[in-house]
């Protein structure tokens, strides 16, 4: 089959590989529809070492069931399914709680684990994992409702998942600090939950743009103190009740200080890139700020979002603004990080 | 009148001072009934510099009201109340959001600002700040219940902000890092708020015997690594969905991150004595636990637990083990800062 290998920064092959198999009683094989790039898979193609091997890419997929394990039960070949960027179990205490991304059994799909960007993945403890779409027939299906079906392997529940660690209540004030897709998508998930007023922090019109239909009834292009200031000054001088951080990257977090409200939140879904932050008096102390976030348990919120995305009310596959085939993968990485391409969809 | 001076790291004396008056319109003037000394108060007495006019001390304080500024409504002479250790206005969306120790005005008593270790203290924005207990003199109540009415301006509502701001829910596992008053008393909320399971980390066996009273169901004395397993062992490895941090030093931070469960919520009431700390994927991030807590805004629980302590149903004045007269303040301070008394109160 052909899939995607990272071999090094920058060197991003589509080569033929063995076709995965089963593995283990838990797994699925599963023919992937629709696959694509995150913005995640830029931090490898940025840094990763040589690597003579390669490493295997891609942990967002909606495909059909092709062959299941002997444990498990609640697929079966020719089943349409979504999987999240991270297997789990789903029966242990952590995910009934919600956190199937700590769960025990964690499978972060990453270089060299899952390689979704690929004809056909091996799903991992599929009971626990994979989602059903009831009703959908993907070689029919409106290429825009496969759209919205693949955000939800990532990309919209992470932004979602910044909104509902911040426990957004109508009204609020809610500023969203990064223009890419998952900070697009908390504007979406922040105007569902009834924000009152969204402040998204970017600059990229085209972006922003999407950010305003969705919700966004301020966009501030400004960084640093400049950008608190405008924040402060959208909000009455008081800050935002909660801040929804995109980007994790240290200079985003101090915005994110800066502009919370006390007694607010801020709810990190970008993946920090820094160990320590302040956290003292002056920081996050002093004004009772509360500090939220992590890997989203994508698996916790599909049912809902796939019944949402069914229902219409929500579309957020508009994230994708360029669609490829398995071939050209290699462009479309190339695409995303020189900031042509929002997010990019691989057809199969 | 009688007042309490700091003049430097480890040297409080009790001198006679002019008796404040009222400088705003919004000031009262209240006569002191019982004032205490805090565990905060023994960082200044660890390390203020000498200053040749000394500093006033105290910020916990119920007391008579014997004068108003022209610009309170709700109190008059004879009133007998309860002053937090914050004063705040009370009506700006700040304060209205339940967070009066980030309130704009808000004015934090401590060395050289309110000085209620006295005779008499100068409470400014008297309307937004204090708070009347009906139906009880002073002069003839039992001294069990002055006691909790005291632990109400502090201590008590520092201990319950923990456990207010980790959002207890009936069942959940909670861990209280800390066995000082403040510790004793989130003890004492979070099983008020349903904790199935309390584990206290503390070795002072009578401060701990109090916390088995009040609802602690395990001791862990460990501290560091070795107290880490220990939680760990008697959560089924999980951690506790909530600790509340009570100490302010970065070990007992180290010692949350490691017992906090996936989903769980560290928060803080010990002033936090360091600026950084680790918040990034391997410790908060990667396990979706949050950080909450900060100064307690005590004006905004004040009334519900004014009428717990009323109805008997609370007794957080047992923290008080010793009580002294106002020219035995230096001992006081003393006593606590050798441990031998948990937390003294003056009697004026």
């Amino acid at each position: 089959m052909r899939a995607t290998l990272m071999y090094g920064a920058g060197d991003v092959r589509v080569e033929d590989v063995p076709t995965p198999t089963i593995q283990n009683p838990t797994d699925a094989i599963v023919r992937t529809v629709r696959a694509c790039i995150c913005g995640s898979d830029l931090h490898p193609y940025h840094s990763l070492p040589q690597l003579p091997q390669g490493a295997t890419m891609g942990h967002e997929l909606i495909g059909v069931v092709e062959e299941v394990g002997a444990e498990v039960k609640d697929f079966t070949p020719g089943d349409f399914v979504i999987v999240p960027f991270a297997a789990s179990d789903n029966t242990c205490p952590i995910c009934q709680d919600g956190f199937q991304t700590a769960c025990p059994h964690v499978n972060f799909f990453g270089p060299g684990v899952g390689g979704q960007q690929a004809e056909t993945a091996r799903i991992p403890w599929a009971d626990g994992t994979m989602v059903k779409v009831p009703g959908v027939d993907p070689a029919t299906a409106d290429e825009s409702l496969l759209k919205s079906l693949l955000a939800l392997s990532d990309v919209y529940l992470t932004g979602y998942h910044a909104a509902y660690m911040a426990e957004i209540k109508p009204g609020q004030s809610v500023t969203v600090i990064g223009d890419g897709a998952v900070g697009l998508s908390a504007v979406l998930a922040a105007k569902r939950m009834g924000a009152g007023q969204i402040i998204l922090m970017g600059r990229h019109k085209a972006r922003t743009d999407l950010g305003r239909e969705w919700g966004a009834t301020d966009v501030v292009e400004e960084r640093g103190e400049e950008g608190i200031s405008k924040v402060l000054e959208l909000t009455g001088g008081y800050g935002s009740h909660a801040v929804l951080e995109a980007v994790g990257h240290m200079p985003a977090y101090e915005q994110a200080v800066g502009v919370v409200r006390p007694g607010g939140v801020i709810s990190r879904v970008g993946v920090p890139q820094y160990d320590m932050a302040p956290v003292g008096f002056t920081s996050l102390f002093g004004k009772n700020a509360r500090l939220a976030g992590g890997p989203a348990p994508v698996r916790a919120y599909l049912e809902q979002a796939i019944q949402e995305v069914l229902d219409g009310e929500i579309d957020p596959g508009r994230v994708f603004d360029r669609t490829i085939g398995i071939d050209e993968v290699p462009a479309g990485y190339k695409a995303m990080d020189d900031r042509e391409a929002l997010k990019v969809m691989i057809r199969f």
